[in-house]
């Protein structure tokens, strides 16, 4: 084509549309324009470098302007600034940060992949030194200065997304006593409220001074103030209460917004004029499952619509399946991990759905390193078709996830599901993995085999003073169990039918839920027309 | 339904049936024959009793005939052998092991799953006591209590099927000198022979005295000897040449015996009789890419039949997809796993195939215990559709192999894989995915945008004073590099163009293959005509 290529931001969308604009046309001119000091950085380790896991940050950095320049004969400017998009005439107006001068260049396509930005409250104390934000390697390097600089030892972390969480979680590791508030009732909104109070209990127990249901007030210089009024000890404060698109260029230029106040941009990544494409944070995508415009602010999507929107420049279509959001964060001695929707976001958009909640080991139990896997699956009723899951564990759990974005891309349903052939050996996994496991029970529910009541009913029932039969051997029993609850092991109960009654609702839990179900399934042949399973079980309760 | 249910085997098929009968219905009669000491016990975890990785043998063993009875009421009948099958009168012909009486017992229904049995040469030595085989608890306690208690020092194991491997890997970990004899060139028919390569150096470097393309001939006292000649001090000798299915009782009711030499099934493992069902390493089923019976004896195919064929025995029926062969093994440092078809097998199946091969990490490289993974995707061409993988690496690739076993029964294609959204963080992944990386190269391949040639092809061409860039850096050049290849780093290749001849083949390589291919693109578009990038490259051949 030998035409010009100017791509604003050189991170994960920027530097990947360059990348591949170069394979597809060695003969483009590629100029990518950044404001920052670098490109081609790992924005997701950035809080690594806080505890030390990456100690030098200048390896954050993957590629400097030079090697772009060499390997890719892609000229990255660094310290340039975008001001302005000049359509008219198809030329940006750039600005020097460094000599501060202002200049044009023109282009024959224009790539934006600004990203997105912090968002900063408007709250009093805000705007004070002590107050950092993390999206790129000078705010690490400037928060990992200030705090070690300053003897600091307690920060607060304002919000509980990812970033905020991975900020807490290294802070931790580096020895601070750090503090998390989180406004909503939860931290990480890609899981339900039950499936994330294993992370919340993973935070506290690790030191975290962990506080939902509250939001920042005020930020002093040596505390701040919650919503609630309770003063927290705090030197130094981190915001990651969420990003807003950079979208102000793409605004002043008059280029469509859409309605979640992102670039609006078509199947192949072209806003609304067909000579600038936008990628990444600052666009909206289409949601597979959803069907209406949303946004996604993640590393691996900001890169494949990268490449498809170098490919639309040389001509190449691209095959739009809309995304589904997968996600995943390693946390202390956890992983975790989702995909799809949950029971939540399915709900809010009016799809009927169920889940079912199974925790099966994640290895065969004799080998080291088996531990169960915590794993939610959320289906459509009555279709069957997958919707999402939800998994925390100490193992592998993202990979299981991975398979349930595979479905739910593919169109899976819960028969394609239970008979999914998958790896096994005792070190690595069960014959029958967590997915088949969710599988089953779903089909069994679905199909009305028996009914359960969610752990999260179980307090009302106890308090209810409703029949819970313990299925768990006496042993179990003595080591714990639910006030009022009656033990009858799985292995008793046929002997003792009598003292189970007919004529009012029997729920029965065990460890896992399985024995229990074994119970049910017996208690429905033998007449029992009011048994009810409770999933998550004891695990889950306590 | 109230009838009477008699179960042939009680371990992974067999005890799966059993309980999935008890909860389709409490009231039958259920009766699970088992020839051995033991009903469901781990048959995987095996190997790992001779390391002490299980190091009590009885933990092998995960439920009694008494749980079986309390939990389930289902009686488990150990040491009783089912010696024929009546099908005239609707009876079995057991033959209690231990007081050597025999009995008839009526069935309704009749389900098999009497496993496979190690397959014995017919050579001369065989039947001394230090030649043992592994299937069952029985087995794996006279290993191990024979060469702990003869201080024995060299053990040989005949066969590089999985189970060999692995109990040569246990005996290597218990100090034992090993060695492992397999016929045919490589072990692990899973893997193709250039992927296996990795797993073979793996062993050797672990101290296995690998052996292959020779055969076993003779076993002396104190040493085998091969077809080739050679002798290898052995005292004592395990047999893992392969299973053959038990089909002698099915055989000899004149049950339907498939064209694989196992018991032929319906697609609701209905025997030829429809009061008998069959299932397990005895059976054959239908591959779902090949299109025709075979036979895969693991434990998660089993325990899906059991439960497909109890539910058909109350009526419902079972969705048939065929197989598709997923396999993973642990390996000392490495995990290893395949699905699917490989290209030796597709090949000659007839299927006109292409495979790729990448190498990306396995996780940012920043990041702790970051990996490079070995993953070999194989597809059909022309039409992209995903037919098998094959990952070995230190961390989790048998995770990744399940995302293509997801794909390969959803019957994706390479577009599919391309795009596909998975989780990602730095400690756990990647932004683009290992598969999504696979994916592209293949379809750079299969739409022809650049050529290739396998890294099998290297000494070929170095032998045939081919024009070879090495496209790395200088200083990993000097490091170690092919004979006769030039050193044109991907940094400097626009400056040196005139070094790169037009006028004959050029090859390129790198590390991975992938800075070699943006060599290769960049080439093209200069005008070069006759440019290949060495895929696999420089770690495949080192
Ligand atoms: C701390 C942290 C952890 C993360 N962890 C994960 C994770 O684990 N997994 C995951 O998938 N995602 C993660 N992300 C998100 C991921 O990094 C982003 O989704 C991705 O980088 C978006 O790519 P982008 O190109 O749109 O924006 P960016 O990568 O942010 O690049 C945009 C660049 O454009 C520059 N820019 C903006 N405006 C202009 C202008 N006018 N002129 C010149 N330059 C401009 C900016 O300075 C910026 O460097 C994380 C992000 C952060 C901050
Ligand atoms: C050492 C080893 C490691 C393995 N590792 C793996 C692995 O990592 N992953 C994997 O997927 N698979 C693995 N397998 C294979 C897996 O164990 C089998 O595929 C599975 O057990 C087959 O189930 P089945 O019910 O058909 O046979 P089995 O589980 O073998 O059960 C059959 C039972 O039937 C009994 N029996 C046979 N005939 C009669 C009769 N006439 N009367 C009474 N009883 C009878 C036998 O004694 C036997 O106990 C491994 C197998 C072994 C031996
Ligand atoms: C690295 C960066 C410049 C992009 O480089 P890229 O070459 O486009 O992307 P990748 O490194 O993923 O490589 C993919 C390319 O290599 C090819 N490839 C990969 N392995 C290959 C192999 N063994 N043989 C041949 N080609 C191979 C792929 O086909 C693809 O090329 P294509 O797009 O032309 O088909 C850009 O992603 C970047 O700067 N990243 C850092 C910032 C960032 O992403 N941050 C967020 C995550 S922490
Ligand atoms: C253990 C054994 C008896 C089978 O037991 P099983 O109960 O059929 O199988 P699983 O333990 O996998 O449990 C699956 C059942 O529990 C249900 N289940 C699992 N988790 C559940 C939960 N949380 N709530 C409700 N039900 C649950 C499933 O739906 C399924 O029931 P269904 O088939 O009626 O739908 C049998 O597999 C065995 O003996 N195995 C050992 C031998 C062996 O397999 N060896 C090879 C591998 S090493
Ligand atoms: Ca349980
Ligand atoms: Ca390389």
């Amino acid at each position: 084509m030998r035409g010009k290529i100017l791509v604003v931001g050189g991170v994960a969308g920027g530097a990947s549309v360059a990348a591949r604009v170069r394979r597809l046309d060695e003969y483009a001119e590629v100029i990518m324009f950044e404001k920052g000091p670098h490109v081609s950085f790992s924005n997701c380790s950035l809080p690594y470098h806080l505890s030390g896991i990456v100690e030098d940050s200048s390896k954050l950095v993957l590629m400097s302007p030079e090697v772009f320049k060499k390997r890719y004969n892609i000229e990255a400017r660094v310290h340039h600034e975008v001001v302005k998009i000049n359509r008219d005439r198809k030329t940006i107006t750039v600005k020097d940060l460094l000599s501060e001068k202002t200049y044009e260049e023109s282009y024959d396509k224009l790539v934006l992949s600004p990203g997105a930005s912090p968002i900063r409250p408007n709250i009093e104390g805000v705007n004070q030194p002590h107050v950092f934000t993390v999206r790129n390697v000078v705010d690490i390097d400037h928060l990992n200065t200030h705090i070690k600089q300053n003897g600091i030892k307690n920060i607060a972390v304002i919000g509980g997304g990812f970033i905020g969480v991975e900020v807490a979680e290294n802070l931790i590791l580096a020895g601070y006593h750090v503090s998390l508030i989180e406004f909503a009732n939860q931290m990480m909104t890609p899981f339900d409220y039950d499936m994330v109070q294993i992370l919340h209990k993973e935070m506290v127990d690790n030191g975290i001074n962990l506080i939902v249901n509250d939001g920042l007030a005020k930020i002093e210089e040596n505390y701040i103030v919650t919503n609630s009024g309770k003063k927290i000890d705090a030197e130094t404060v981190v915001l990651a209460i969420g990003v807003k698109p950079e979208i102000t260029l793409a605004k002043d230029a008059g280029l469509e917004i859409g309605e979640t106040g992102a670039i609006k941009v078509d199947a192949n990544y072209v806003t609304s004029d067909r000579d600038i494409y936008a990628v990444g944070d600052a666009i909206e995508v289409y949601h597979k499952i959803l069907h209406k415009p949303t946004r996604l602010a993640l590393a691996g999507p900001a890169q494949k619509q990268a490449r498809a929107a170098a490919d639309h420049i040389y001509g190449n279509m691209n095959r739009q399946k809309g995304v589904i959001g997968s996600f995943s964060i390693h946390l202390f001695d956890l992983n975790a991990a989702a995909t799809g929707l949950n029971v939540r976001t399915a709900e809010q958009a009016g799809i009927q759905c169920d889940s079912v909640y199974v925790m099966p080991g994640d290895k065969v139990g004799l080998m080291p390193n088996s531990n169960p896997m915590h794993f939610k699956l959320v289906y459509e009723v009555p279709t069957g078709r997958i919707l999402g899951a939800q998994a925390i564990g100490k193992g592998n759990v993202d990979k299981r996830i991975d398979v349930i974005a595979t479905m739910i891309t593919m169109n899976g349903t819960l028969e394609d599901l239970k008979d999914l052939e998958l790896t096994y050996s005792p070190m690595l996994g069960t014959a029958r993995d967590v997915v088949n496991h969710a599988a089953m029970v779903a089909l069994n529910l679905l199909h009305g085999v028996y009914r359960e009541v969610k752990v999260s009913e179980v307090r009302k029932l106890v308090e209810g003073n409703a029949f819970i039969i313990d299925a768990r051997e006496k042993s179990e029993y003595n080591a714990g169990h639910l006030k009022n609850a009656i033990n009858i092991p799985l292995s008793e109960f046929r002997e003792r039918l009598d003292e189970i009654p007919k004529d009012r609702p029997v729920y029965i839990h065990c460890r896992s839920g399985q024995r229990s179900y074994n119970m049910v399934m017996a208690l429905q042949h033998l007449g029992y027309t009011n048994v009810y399973n409770i999933s998550g079980s004891y695990l889950g309760i306590s």
